[in-house]
């Protein structure tokens, strides 16, 4: 049985904002990768960089909906790679739900619950530095989380 | 074997400013629950209130070593209760890694992943709504994961 991680929250801002912050090189940089190599597109490897770790890694978009929807795969090649699925649902008082999943594990395989805690943990961030970059304005309370 | 759900976060304020965050009845309302019924203190038994979703649940506080460390079971009473470990290290120029360790699960229990799962997504969102409350004075971020 496949299993997936699936985070949600609500972000008090319409979803035209929360879809732009996600894709825009520049903007990512206030609250999830330092930079993005470039503006997402369906069917684009975008390169995307940590400074602080002296990482960086590719996912390849597969599909955009304009402020509803985003699909990609993390890594640009070879089988086994994850997908995730981001979508927005807007809701009266322009705030959105932004629900993240995750899939591509198998239940039973080796090292899972490590695997999908490390994700988890990073989508659970992700979002809520998102969420504080786009209420609040505030641009660095990312790549805080200690690993080891 | 146990399982544990560990996460650590740098905050940069010295180890005294968020100890005194963690236990305070009313500052705890900034960046995790919406209230504490008293100040933590070892032995005592404190109401923790989420007055957004008409919910409260006790903790029962069983050790704290000023500005290091707190050790805490979630239920006030019953076997199975989960014990909590939180300890604070601080590093040079005021800043400091705060670690919490949630354990008492078996391998191989039923619905162990769902449980761990949303247990680190509870940690993860409250140390990131910390460090946002200690650094940013940030005090509204907290309240806003959707669960379904």
């Amino acid at each position: 049985m496949s299993v997936q991680v699936s985070t949600k929250m609500k972000i008090a801002k319409p979803a035209h904002d929360v879809f732009e912050a996600l894709f825009n090189p520049v903007k990512i940089g206030n609250f999830w990768f330092s930079s993005g190599s470039a503006r997402w597109e369906p069917g684009k490897v975008i390169t995307l960089k940590y400074a602080e770790y002296g990482a960086q890694g590719d996912i390849e978009v597969i599909a955009m909906e304009d402020d509803r929807k985003i699909v990609f795969k993390w890594g640009a090649t070879g089988e086994g790679r994850q997908v995730v699925t981001i979508t927005l649902t807007e809701l009266a008082e322009a705030s959105t739900v932004i629900a993240v999943t995750q899939e591509g594990w198998q239940e039973g395989q080796e090292g899972l619950l490590a695997q999908v805690l490390d994700n988890k943990e990073g989508w659970v961030y992700t979002l809520t530095c998102l969420k504080a970059y786009l209420e609040f304005g505030v641009t660095n309370l990312r790549a805080s989380l200690v690993k080891h």
